[in-house]
């Protein structure tokens, strides 16, 4: 016990004496443009994937690069901690698109203890806290577990590829237990271990009414509106206080414990300080659960994108023959993604205006699960969570999926622990992102002082 | 009696002498790409005034070309007939935006019996009859009647230039008919003079939400999202079954008479030719009124555009920040577009979404307008139909609008008689435009036969 904590002490000051350089290493990362929704940035996701297995291989890591029909997944190992337990990391190289940015998106910035760029936050800067905690732990004598890394480019549009592949082979890489660092503290000062997570549900929807496009000043009135039709089908699935009408869509919702109730309302998050992020003066959703339990612990509606008709200057009256929407719903532990995509289907079929005809295609499913906050791992996790930061680590959710997930924790059989250590105002998928070098420098340590807390 | 019959068949002689020549013109005139709406062709709008105006100079006219604020107006008179009547027609050589074309849409070729390109029937085929109609009646020993012509170039964005002209100086034009060219055929062997026009309110909706995009991830079932609010109004808007829900919207609709409507039964017009043309298997609309008075006699709403949230490849689960929609009413006799407007203000703000504002902008409006099918004006042309066409001229309606028409009738305080040669299926403001040789040939014929009808 006084060699481990004569390790970790050595450890944690090599990670102090490493932050600068891990700074420059995230800025190295987020240069290259690992947007995996667009094609044009395929060969990016590929030139990420290799920078991270070079890091990998630099720290002693044994470490494959599986090319899938997607993107590479990154695997590493080290086992040089004989008997003791394994642990796997899991995070993802790839970021969401940077449209609209005012600023480089991929040139980032260190200001205001912050750095600032595509990708820093979600989940770049995560993953490069996961790699100083892994070369220090090596470093200084060895880690005290050992050590796997599950790194993919395919999150950001729910790719299966790491899903795919941990399924076929569910054997070939025995874990205790695996640590996805995809999640956020609840609020500043509050660091959290991410309890339960909501599912996805994405999905276009197209509408076409008339073979082509026509004038409305002959045929309005008579001919059917792609862009009228969507829009009734998209505000006819959720009513104004955020009901969602797809037929059978609560029939299970799993409600919160009392227990994770009460943490929560120890955290300093209002519907008033949720008003002040978001700087409008009402929020969206159901009236009768704060915002709180709105972003946590309950479904909900969102279109994503729409497009039809004449998107050009001025006017065209035109009755357009196409429109396209892209739309999803988070779903909350109890709720079924394929039972709900079979009801969704149906019930836009019948939403369809008449002369109109309604494809719903889905885009991405993650199924919404909760995690055991007792498990040993989670135990050890809120323990360094709570002695690096200095605060009471508190069980939390995440509002939003991490599709990976259930799938590590089906193949790896292994219990899964998930946390992050950004902050929820650091912009992740907006036209601003950053990630605070305290919060940055305070994963490395917290991720160290786990692998401590975990060994035997 | 005798001259005038005799003028009649020698510039009818000198029409169809000149039909190939006619085509060329037209393809000169479609090659400029007068787009009206899109600033880019501001200068080609204004190379289609000159070059209307040169063709007018040739034929013998006076021609003034008036620089406005918009798009110039081609005044031209012939002043030669003495103390005869004098004539006004009116067309506009500006055109619709070509997006979306498969073909080069600004050159013109001739086939299958039509000439095809965008804007040859709306409206520059149209105007190159009249130009030939008044050039062959000057030229066979001078055109019975005076005659003035007001070509405009702000038609498809229903600008006010004209307009302003006109009630600026309401004397400055005596006038004793104007012919409005911008009408068409109810159908195929049906010459139509047109009894009445809708109006159009043309506005644009925008949706504001957060200050910024969100991740729904994170603020999805808290976040106000502009697209769905957008859905919900512009849902809200029209009922599945065609009822404008704006309060008032039907506070005063005209019906048409009994008249009209045995006349409009006689068309080859049914519910089922209709679903033909559209290529779709149920019409849009009320259901207790046939797809010819939906079209023509009810007024109606129609989303033209909409664009917001992320419109790349992919998927990218953001919570839009912003929205915006352009959309329309067409309004029949009876209907007030400013009462109805500032009833859509209070109905939009009523619709909008907890945490969402929306903003609704006047595009464009035209007063919906009756006319006397009974006038001198008009009388005289349905014998030019009639006897050029070879068929018993109808009295029908047009569901468009022509914005210049009121200010036409007001500012000339002359009767206003509206026409066109174009047939239903020609593909006005869609991606393939076409006008048939026999109608863009008859239409010359029938307005130089018109000249000749109203002369004393």
């Amino acid at each position: 016990m006084e060699q481990a904590s004569e390790d970790l002490r050595r450890a944690l000051a090599y990670a102090h004496a490493g932050r600068e350089r891990a700074v420059a290493d995230l800025v190295e990362l987020v240069a290259i443009p690992s947007v995996s929704a667009d094609p044009i940035h395929a060969a990016d996701v590929g030139r990420a994937a290799g920078w991270v297995a070079a890091r990998l291989r630099a720290i002693g890591f044994d470490v494959t690069v599986l090319e899938t029909a997607g993107h590479p997944v990154v695997v590493g190992e080290w086992l040089g901690a004989d008997a003791a337990p394994t642990v796997a990391f899991y995070a993802h190289y790839d970021v969401q698109p940077a449209d609209g940015w005012t600023s480089p998106p991929f040139e980032a910035t260190v200001r205001d203890g912050a750095v600032h760029g595509r990708g820093v936050r979600d989940d770049k800067g995560q993953l490069v806290a996961i790699l100083q905690a892994l070369e220090h732990a090596v470093g200084a004598g060895g880690a005290p577990v050992n050590l796997r890394v599950f790194f993919e480019g395919e999150e950001e549009v729910a790719g299966t590829s790491l899903g795919d592949l941990l399924r076929a082979e569910p054997g070939r890489w025995p874990t205790d237990a695996v640590v996805v660092v995809d999640g956020q503290f609840a609020a500043p000062g509050h660091p959290t271990l991410i309890g339960g997570l909501r599912g996805l549900l994405a999905f276009a929807v197209e509408v076409r009414g008339a073979a082509e496009d026509v004038h409305s000043g002959v045929y309005g009135g008579v001919a059917p509106n792609a862009l009228n039709a969507l829009a009734a089908i998209l505000a006819g699935l959720k009513t104004d206080d955020g009901h969602v009408t797809v037929p059978g869509f609560y029939a299970r919702v799993d409600a919160p414990s009392a227990e994770e109730r009460a943490g929560w309302a120890s955290l300093p998050i209002t519907d008033r300080s949720v008003l002040d992020d978001l700087g409008v003066d009402a929020l969206a959703g159901e009236p009768r659960f704060s915002a709180l339990e709105r972003g946590w612990a309950r479904p909900t509606f969102d279109v994503h994108g729409l497009s039809g008709g004449y998107l050009g200057e001025g006017l065209k009256t035109v009755i357009p023959a196409r429109a396209r929407a892209t739309a999803s719903f988070r779903l909350v532990p109890g709720q079924d993604p394929d039972a709900i995509f079979a009801a969704l289907q149906d019930h836009v079929a019948a939403l369809a205006s008449s002369g109109t005809s309604a494809t719903v295609t889905k885009l991405a499913a993650a199924e919404p699960v909760a995690f055991d906050p007792e498990s040993a791992a989670a135990r050890a996790m809120r323990r360094a969570l709570t002695a690096t930061f200095g605060a009471e680590a508190v069980v939390g959710r995440l509002g939003g999926s991490i599709p990976v997930t259930t799938d590590l924790r089906d193949a790896l059989t292994s219990e899964v622990v998930v946390v992050g250590f950004g902050l929820p105002d650091d912009g992740p998928h907006s036209t601003h992102e950053r990630f605070r070098l305290e919060q940055f420098h305070g994963a490395a340590d917290a991720l160290l002082r786990f692998l401590h807390e975990l060994a035997p």
